[in-house]
């Protein structure tokens, strides 16, 4: 008899983890709402025509990709076999494959509804995306990507409402020390110019990309591998930095660009967005950092990456502003900014440091116990008099032994117990139990529902 | 430039959409937490040894199967190519599947878990499932299930409950007509004794089940093929029909059965049923059908049919008692009992007989508009007080015409604009503006919030 399991890199959920699962989700989700964020769904299933190219040529090789229903031996040609041509395999076994990311089944809808889309269109969407990576610990083939997006607007508010959102789902879920980190693409681009150097952004980019990991010496000697010399290095790293967001650095660092047009442009709207978050005044610690670079080439304005300091893991969020969302579907110009959340890294930092609120996520189901069928009627009607006041409850449903009933309700970490015996039955007078602190007290109907709705 | 499209067989939902979907989805997740019972879920990715074997030959053929990473070529054997073998090619090309159902993964997990899980375990699983079937109108090769089972408890409450279950979801949408058709597998059992068939009760079942699209006629022509003679045949129409459920019904088939064992088993269960439903008083009609057999092989005891009469539609949900979920997986003796909604059927009625909820369902997101810079900067701050209240709202993020911006909140179906100016501004008594009625009026911010939020 085969052993179950699950696919590898996939994982179960249960009861309790759903519970928290769902209460990030939600908090998220009811502040995307607020914001005037509206829910959208795309179906996990999309033709490869839509996903191939848009993610690279690795991205290309983490599609999971379907195969095609039906006889498959007359779709493969015994040449392609002969030569390895994967390539040309895989187009002729398949035409579809699983939703890699949000941001391109959202550029697909845009596309396709674009007569009745209302810009600017702030959308949220929480799904599950597969990639075909190698699992490791922290990475799953199967995970929950969750992001908001407003296009159609180039106003910096969008930013602003975006930075207000990160606040507002960091200070919610009980992050004390949330930091966001902002940078503009614009100043990269600057500083490629002022730094005179003679390859394109992007080379630069993924190169100070990996500051973090390989450290400053790293950077140094990979761009020395381009040709960068010591003096530029040294310039580039005079100028990048961590700063505090305000009018005063925004200047300084004006000043160290020279006054390049890029950079001005970057400060400008800078200057605008820092206008917003000023007035409104917020707990999340914002740093403008120079080296932030975020991979995806398609930012061209503001980039942001969220994290929580000390907790041993990286970004929980990132984003950015974009031109240009839509032209690989034939609609140019379409541009916005959006962020997405890591909803597994929030969880796990989330369980290391037992933030779950337990009213949140213990059950708050109340168990109605009995000792015989006439008890068990009579729970069956006290159970449709809490349920009709919006009590979850349940009525133990085999006649069993008193303590196999409780120990059902401590596994499952209920609140309350109700026992019914003939006493009950007679006086109308229930004994409840509170399992936490193990605490019994004799009460009327009326009263419980009372205690348990107040 | 391609023209993007959906996956054949797969939708978009709109903001709209979600919310109206999310809208039936929320009053049945609710309404199961309600009984008890608490939340999984399973990946969407299976491995194939998971999922192969458990639908039937037709079902194997209408799983959704991915191509394994990598390098084909060197997995296909070149004479599986030639010899045109399909289940052997698959077999070296993937690995894995989509969900089929929420069934499967779910007897998985409970193996898996085995000395984890609780027993009474009450579980509801709400998710994606995948079919390779022709898409057609109302049938889509991915779609939502909504399962609710309760594992490891023989008790009739566990029907009950589920019978309440139907009651308070077919109430709280807003159906006044739903019907819920009951049998006992048991009873069809009896039928093949009684009449003395000589083919197993599968077959008998199959063929009954048909009697709603060939009608009595063509099920006596099938049943005729099986060798069942007309005397037989009309005894079958005389003993089968629909009853209400009550005590006297139950005597009457008993007598009809000629008191054969199993037909009592199955009288006696539906008895006791009958007593829960009875002392709590439902709404929904309950009608005991004995020539609802429901397709599946593995129901043991009663079966459960929901439908909407006069919707043009056949049944919304369906389940049954099975004594043995596991076994396939190598755990015997694992009975319970489960329902499951077709959603998108529920959502195609509701949409028919216009029965969502406006409040529910439309934009609750109140719109700030404003005339320049300044008064963009002021609506700022009147946002950010709005939302440390709870009510949703957003600034237009550009600086535009207001006709401009309010058709923007009319377009979004938004229910209120505040029209911020000098005026207001100087004053701080704000112009409000229903965008239902059309009327206007001036408020201060405070009296905004009551009536809001009121």
């Amino acid at each position: 008899m085969q052993k179950p399991s699950n696919a590898k890199g996939t994982r179960d959920f249960s009861p309790e983890v759903v519970r928290k699962r769902n209460y990030i989700l939600n908090t998220i989700k009811e502040i995307f709402e607020k914001y005037g964020f509206v829910p959208l769904q795309t179906p996990a299933l999309e033709n490869l025509s839509t996903l191939t190219g848009k993610y690279g040529d690795e991205g290309d090789k983490l599609l999971f990709k379907i195969l095609n229903s039906g006889e498959i031996a007359s779709s493969i040609n015994t040449d392609d076999v002969a030569s390895n041509n994967t390539s040309k395999l895989i187009q002729s076994l398949s035409e579809k494959g699983l939703r890699y990311d949000l941001t391109v089944p959202f550029a697909r809808y845009v596309v396709q509804h674009r007569n009745e889309i209302n810009l600017p269109f702030r959308r949220y969407q929480i799904q599950e995306v597969w990639r075909a990576d190698k699992p490791q610990k922290g990475r799953y083939r199967e995970f929950t990507q969750c992001d908001a997006d407003c296009i159609g607007s180039g106003s910096m508010l969008n930013e602003a409402d975006l930075i207000f959102i990160y606040d507002e789902v960091f200070s919610k879920l009980g992050f004390k020390q949330a930091l966001l980190k902002l940078n503009h693409r614009k100043l990269l681009e600057a500083l490629v110019e002022v730094l005179q150097l003679d390859f394109p952004v992007t080379k630069f980019t993924s190169t100070l990309d990996k500051l973090d990991k390989i450290g400053r010496e790293g950077v140094q000697q990979e761009l020395a591998k381009l040709g960068v010399d010591a003096g530029k290095s040294a310039k580039l790293f005079d100028i990048i930095g961590q700063f505090e967001l305000n009018t005063a650095s925004l200047d300084k660092i004006a000043i160290a660009f020279d006054h390049n047009t890029k950079a001005l442009q970057a400060i400008d709207e800078l200057k605008v967005l820092f206008g917003f978050v000023e007035q409104k005044g917020i707990k999340l610690s914002i740093q403008l950092d120079l080296s932030l670079a975020r991979g995806l080439d398609y930012y061209t304005g503001c980039i942001f990456e969220a994290l929580i300091p000390d907790s041993g893991i990286g970004s929980v969020s990132g984003g950015g502003r974009y031109d240009d969302l839509t032209s690989v579907f034939g609609m140019p110009d379409m541009s916005g900014v959006g962020i997405s959340f890591g909803i597994d890294r929030l969880y796990d930092i989330m369980e290391a440091q037992q933030m779950f609120p337990k009213q949140e996520i213990n059950s708050n189901t109340v168990l109605l116990c009995h000792f015989h069928e006439a008890s068990m009627q009579y729970a069956v009607s006290v159970a449709a008099e809490l349920r009709a006041e919006g009590i979850a409850c349940m009525v133990y449903p085999d006649v069993k032994r008193l303590q196999k009933q409780m120990d059902f309700a401590n596994k499952e970490k209920m609140k309350y117990c109700i026992i019914i015996g003939e006493d009950e039955m007679t006086s109308g007078v229930l004994a409840m139990k509170d399992m936490e602190s193990g605490q019994a007290y004799k009460a009327t109907i009326n009263d419980i529902i009372k205690q348990l709705k107040g």
